[in-house]
């Protein structure tokens, strides 16, 4: 399987890359597809090839991490409900093998989880050497649902975006390659798939009516991702903007993110580090 | 998706579970490839379609977890070295979306570990509601490799198969299906595999010149395993021998197993707990 030419890749990288400075998310358009391909077949296309390099590369840096390579993957993904958390892990991270994968999902904080520092069961999740950790929602559900509800003041928001700052910035020194994804839908389009899921009874357990609540703070949430986006896209730990609306876009864009992380680290298979000739010649039969 | 006929596959259910009463595993011949497909291509596509009725099965696993139903599942992998664990969950777990499984490899106990009952790092693996657990290697070993190097007498032995069939009693009565698998291989099969590694730089890594050493004890852990597996197959938790020469027909046989299991589960979507006309007539335009 022959990589895409690089040029491409850092591409996308560079068009879905947050802006420094202040960011608004209305810049932004959920609808788009930047640098996609053709048409939506030659997408799904284009994801299960990428789907093969990624299973490739995740071989070798699992090798890695059995043989003393400390690296690792976190994927981060946050969004709106609906805004395709769930499919980007079964779409794009069940391509690699399941061993290779760490999932965590973070839901509302247990009564142990919140009496420590938010960060605690964070760092209890990240994914050990060898691993891609994936993160559905993350620590910064404690600056967005927080500021949107005001449990928190300016202040109290101010440190917990130096925590997080300061901890990634731990992270990517210890070796974890950090990918930061918002998934940017509309607010059109999260409606139609919120009535989706009441149309179908085999989604009736992933709807909850206070998701209609949450929705009424959609301006609310979109300013508090904003502004958590241009106070933690750093040079070691940028965020994309990934558009959503459109979920093969979506799917294909953030396969191609991750690839490209991967690839960046220019893993390798280890080598022996015992006498193959030796070991062969044991194994002659009749042992 | 329509599931195979039942009797065939309650056929392969009791074909492959372990005999009642002392086990010998020459009885059981790694080669053979009961009630398989008639070939490898055959096995593939079978194994392709069993996938999909396993991804379906998992996902009502899934949202019944996520809706207060306490079942999960627990698939055990034993075997040795080479008896294509890693394979087993690669090919047969990486089939379902990797949210809704928890692998768990059992390396040598750390320091902390075995400061513990053997079973204490077991109960902590053990999989949420809703998720399938897979165990690569198990509290099994603690009965295996001590048995075969000799490090506890008879009496401890007998006190930790006690404590494995008080342990998963307790787990199927709260709500565990368990399925038991030894991967079966024979002792030229284990050859011609360790030195498939040697040939190969990408396989490097997953070879130790230990695991020749303990090749010198082959006899000593069939017998180990046959004493366990007879030990520990129950009503509730019985063994499963899969003949695991082939990998095609170790794949599908472990895949409809599973398949079987989650059958057995009679599982369904939840209903909704909300009022469907309500949520849909809140979320109208301009809402």
């Amino acid at each position: 399987m022959t990589p895409e030419p690089a040029a491409k890749a850092v591409s996308l990288r560079e068009t879905l890359r947050a802006a420094d400075g202040p960011v608004t998310l209305l810049g932004y358009d959920p609808g788009s597809r930047p640098l996609a391909p053709g048409s939506k077949a030659k997408a799904l296309k284009a994801l299960a090839s990428t789907g093969e390099e990624l299973a490739a590369q995740q071989e070798m840096l699992y090798a890695g991490g059995a043989s003393g390579d400390p690296r690792r993957v976190l994927l981060v993904l946050q969004g709106t409900d609906t805004s395709g958390k769930d499919g980007v892990v079964s779409h794009v991270v069940g391509q690699v093998g399941p061993a290779g994968v760490r999932i965590t999902s973070f839901k509302k904080p247990t009564a142990e989880e919140a009496a420590h520092h938010f960060l605690w069961r964070i760092r209890r999740a990240l994914p050990p050497a060898g691993l891609i950790g994936v993160f559905n929602r993350s620590h910064y559900e404690d600056v967005l649902v927080t500021r949107v509800h005001q449990s928190i003041d300016d202040a109290a928001w101010a440190e917990r975006i130096a925590d997080i700052n300061a901890f990634e910035r731990q992270l990517v020194e210890s070796g974890t390659v950090l990918l930061k994804c918002f998934l940017h839908i509309s607010y059109t389009e999260q409606r139609k798939r919120l009535l989706a899921r009441l149309d179908d009874p085999t989604k009736y357990w992933k709807f909850n009516p206070a998701d209609i609540d949450e929705r009424a703070y959609w301006s609310d949430y979109q300013a508090a991702y904003a502004a958590a986006i241009a106070a933690t896209s750093t040079e070691h730990a940028p965020w994309y903007i990934v558009p959503s609306d459109t979920k093969w876009y979506r799917n294909w864009a953030i396969s191609q993110l991750l690839r490209d992380a991967l690839l960046g680290m220019e893993l390798s298979y280890p080598k022996a580090d015992f006498d193959i000739e030796a070991a062969r010649a044991r194994l002659q039969p009749p042992f």
